[in-house]
């Protein structure tokens, strides 16, 4: 039901009447990978789709205040690289695993965005029976693929045997999938897993 | 084949000698269970049985010094409650999440050790077909056994319903299933998995 001033005009609230309007909202909201794909798996599991979380950053601990009666304050703490990609869980009984990672590069993905860790977890990932990619983001382009893990595993051992530090991006284009971005869920992941992996 | 000293004498190793001696040797490791299952985890990462990992643990950062030519220093943090179980990962193309926790109780295993967003995700991954277990241990008694989360979920809704706040343990010894501990791996919970969930 549209709520009505007295006197019957609409009540609009802030929402932008131009499409030029919304579009620079969109693009002021400043989205980042990280908070789309959030924001994607916190619609996936309110509708019961899948059960896909990002695991918190991984921190070293030194030193701990316990104040009374209150919360412990950690007071020296260092970042610690991953061992593992960010993202895992389920979907239909199967298991999930990818790493997220955006790039300004507008004609290819540079591989430094990942480290050897995680390449190598993929490895274990597939061995295993498990779903494994990554997403990946050209910012500036506004456009993002989700890319099987075997060809960025590929990619990966071609440039440590010397070859290109980077994946083209018409070779994602081509041996990867395009997400379209929506509105409600923003990075429609699961829908291109269903027809990648699990449509035969 | 057993090694033998010149003389035909059998080498021993620092082997305790004494049943006595061996129970004191295992307490002073001083072992917890996170310990065991890190030490269980990287042994059937090695060895290929099965790729799974502790989530670390969740942190909100604060401040952050970044000095120069340094690592960066987080300055103020604080423990979040976790929205998941701990450990997660795949064996068998299968999706294996679950909790693990000890109690110095002898006769119960209190539920408070579990909170609320736990159970619900434990209950999510159960509908999307993910294995999902927790690993409880006596500690005094140094006795650990595997309970599907049905049953620990189904205690939980009791105990929110005015029903009792902790599972017996003889309730986890007639339902759960006992894990025996070993050398290498420490807890091999993932021979449970495969009897409990893949035999059928």
């Amino acid at each position: 039901m549209a709520l009505k001033y007295p006197g019957g005009k609409e009540y609009r609230g802030n929402r932008p009447n131009t499409a030029r309007q919304r579009a620079a909202d969109y693009a002021n909201r400043g989205m980042t990978l990280e908070d789309d794909l959030n924001a994607t798996n916190e619609y996936y599991r309110e509708r019961g789709i899948a059960v896909i979380h990002k695991k918190p950053t991984p921190v070293q601990i030194v030193r701990v205040d316990y104040p009374k009666r209150s919360a412990a304050v950690i007071k020296e703490a260092y970042f610690r690289q991953a061992s593992t990609t960010d993202y895992n869980g389920v979907y239909r009984g199967k298991y999930i695993d990818f790493e997220a990672k955006e790039t300004k590069n507008k004609t290819a993905f540079p591989l430094k965005n990942f480290h050897a860790h995680q390449i190598r977890h993929m490895e274990q990932v597939i061995a295993h029976g498990g779903i494994c990619f990554a997403i990946l983001r050209f910012s500036v382009l506004n456009e993002t693929y989700l890319l099987d893990a075997s060809h960025l595993i590929a990619c990966w051992n071609e440039q440590e045997a010397g070859g290109r530090k980077s994946i083209p991006k018409r070779e994602i284009e081509r041996c990867g999938h395009y997400i379209p971005l929506g509105y409600q869920p923003r990075i429609d992941y699961i829908n291109v897993v269903e027809n990648v992996y699990f449509t035969v």
